[in-house]
């Protein structure tokens, strides 16, 4: 129980989960087929309804004064970006349908015929915050997945994602599963807590966004939560570079610095002792032009001197900023030491010209995307082919990495027989 | 914090889970190939001491007074029992290794080759009661998919289970992973409290036992948990049933009363309005010679009058015992409305000769078995052709139904290229 949340708030949110559980039958019944039109219109909704949705946001926008540029951004709705959610809405649309797909089969030694299959979870609640498009992201996903939804979006964007479902609810009603994307319509936070301890109802939470929302999800969770906690992501410079020089200082330059504020920019360069000596000076160069202030370690420190000097906790650090830790290691097995004492297993790079350290590299690791001499931004749902991604989890179990339709799914087994009992 | 547990308890739970995470580099440096002699090797350990296995047992049973008839029986273990623990380990080391198994991979428009392969999740920890066996299939699936193992038994299996371990330890050491099986030697119940906080050291925690042992697992757990709770089993007798009469009541007799006492056994019989009349009598008479007690619905006691009275307790109630709950419903809808309702979503069977019938059932229903036509007794790992099983999730993430070597995995993205960046 939520101290202090308010009967109606209760009452408000049981109501939104049961709708979205009661959708459920009705949405198992539609055909890939018919799921596959439901988000095409879905799309057309959103296009035809991107005047009205705009305005929303604007709404949202005229409330905002209190959020930073970047928050802002996020929170941005034009008519471009409308047009990009439909796209993404299209693009979900037209994948392989998940549900239903045989991941396993055989016949048993007494004929029986055994099928392990795919089939939706059943409700799904994603709860997020500022950026508007999860709202039609997250909705398509689960719907192509065969799941109802429940939207917990944040306050600053209640006016876009209240249009944004608005836009795609006439396409739902017309096919009966109205309720199997349900907006959760309050801005009053104890509704998150109240959510995710309805696990009579409530199958799956996916929060997305900062670490205070993540934290109070699983302190408060009795639904089984999907979470992406930290990405402490690694780049190594291995001592065999034939060729790969220019590549190692593009990579590096690329992994912290093109987007560092997300979860898969690198934070620490790792560099083998032999390539040190005429590597480390360049990188640092082509780092500090791009303004990322580096922290070494003291051999690297000897090599760069204007670097400032490393601490235990630089090793430990998700920066999310124009900073860097830098450290030189005797070979790809102290590099993955490195890695598995102080990362996070979210994404680690390696640049090398040799097959051997490549192939050690990913084995040592057990990190949820290894990359070998390309970028660790490259760890993202829309790159991999996922289409939208619901989100990026750093559990082990159930779904590792960048998270697609297929990932909100369970599997089912189905046995078929002629009469046969157990003896 | 466990209040009580001393320090010197924690300190060896401790000690117990480092060695194994510590074990799980050396156990990764393992080819498949010397993974399956391991394993073969150990199954050779057992089978040269099983005499000191059953002796070790015997000194359980003789301290064994306070436990009933079949609890002891589970204990027992003679020198037949020790060769099928070693056949098992042998039959998991036969199994396709499913480490580094590719369940995906494609070319990126960007020239980035991915893949989507299984790797070890770790350290897996297993708690469990009585049944000795679980101390060496446990082992056997663990090292085949990877994982170092914490073994936690009970207490009156104490003397057998270190036997066990034992007799596989020096096939371990001789290939330089003593430590990949721990087995952790207190009869302190406070133990198992302790090391399922342990999340900086163990991934998985799978305790099969009551439903006492779940509940503290499930409320100390800082660790996943992936856990079996409750089989409230189904057999629907569909209104078609075309040459299928005598299969009916094979089946219904088999899921209810071949093994009463496990989770996969049947606890209500739904049968169809349109063969109650015939079908009902017959099932009552052959379930009561087999000793079923029966708790009807009013309808099915106007057909079967020396049924006792159901009330809604029984629609929910495991019984795990020779009693039946009985109800005649209007269809397969009806049917599943009434398992959708009250079961645990375990294992539901239909019996029908109707395709159309067969197939609503399977789409209406989420459990993690569905059988069409066959016992329920069959949601099984060893019937699935999973080899022993590690445990049957009740959970929808991750695993589902019975659990083999495969779901002790998870997945690890391998994206190779020629150093691209992201743009």
């Amino acid at each position: 129980a939520v101290s202090g949340a308010g009967d109606a708030l209760l009452a408000q949110c049981r109501a939104a989960a049961e709708a979205a559980s009661g959708a459920r039958l009705a949405l198992g019944g539609l055909t890939p087929g018919a799921r596959r039109d439901l988000l095409l219109e879905c799309a057309a909704g959103l296009r035809s309804s991107a005047g009205a949705i705009v305005e929303a946001n604007a709404q949202d926008l005229a409330g905002s004064s209190g959020l930073d540029a970047a928050m802002r951004d996020r929170l941005r709705l034009d008519a471009g970006r409308v047009a990009a959610m439909a796209a993404a809405v299209e693009s979900i649309a037209r994948q392989d349908d998940p549900v239903g797909k045989v991941v396993e089969g055989r016949v048993l030694p007494n004929g029986l015929r055994l099928q392990k299959r795919r089939v939706p979870l059943g409700v799904v609640l994603v709860i997020y915050e500022s950026r508007p498009n999860v709202t039609s992201d997250a909705a398509a996903l689960c719907l192509k997945s065969g799941n109802a939804v429940l939207l917990k979006g944040g306050r600053e964007a209640a006016h876009s994602n209240r249009a944004i479902v608005a836009a795609m609810r006439p396409a739902l009603a017309a096919r009966g599963v109205a309720d199997a994307v349900v907006f959760v319509d309050t801005t009053d936070r104890r509704a998150t807590e109240l959510l995710v301890g309805m696990d009579d109802l409530i199958d799956l939470a996916i929060p997305r966004g900062g670490p205070g929302l993540i934290r109070a999800v699983v302190a408060a969770a009795r639904v089984p939560v999907v979470k992406h906690d930290a990405g402490n992501c690694h780049v190594y410079v291995d001592g065999h570079l034939d060729g790969l020089e220019d590549a190692a200082e593009r990579i590096v330059v690329n992994a912290k610095a093109q987007r560092p504020g997300v979860c898969n920019a690198a934070e620490t360069l790792l560099v083998h002792r032999a390539a040190a000596g005429r590597m480390l000076p360049r990188l640092a160069s082509a780092l500090s032009a791009r303004g990322v202030e580096l922290r070494g370690c003291e051999e690297s420190r000897a090599l760069v001197p204007s670097m400032k000097a490393a601490t235990e906790e630089d090793w430990g650090t998700e920066y999310l900023a124009l900073i860097m830790a830098v450290r030189v290691v005797g070979g790809v097995d102290e590099a993955c030491a490195h890695i598995r004492r102080w990362g996070s297993r979210h994404t680690e790079a390696i640049v090398t010209s040799s097959l051997a350290s490549a192939e050690r590299f990913v084995s040592l690791l057990d990190s949820a995307s290894v990359m070998v001499n390309c970028s660790t931004r490259f760890a993202d749902g829309g790159e991999y082919g996922l289409g939208a991604e619901i989100g990026i989890s750093t559990n082990k179990l159930h779904a590792r990495g960048p998270m697609g339709a297929e990932d909100l799914t369970t599997f089912q087994w189905v046995v078929r027989g002629e009469g046969q009992i157990r003896g």
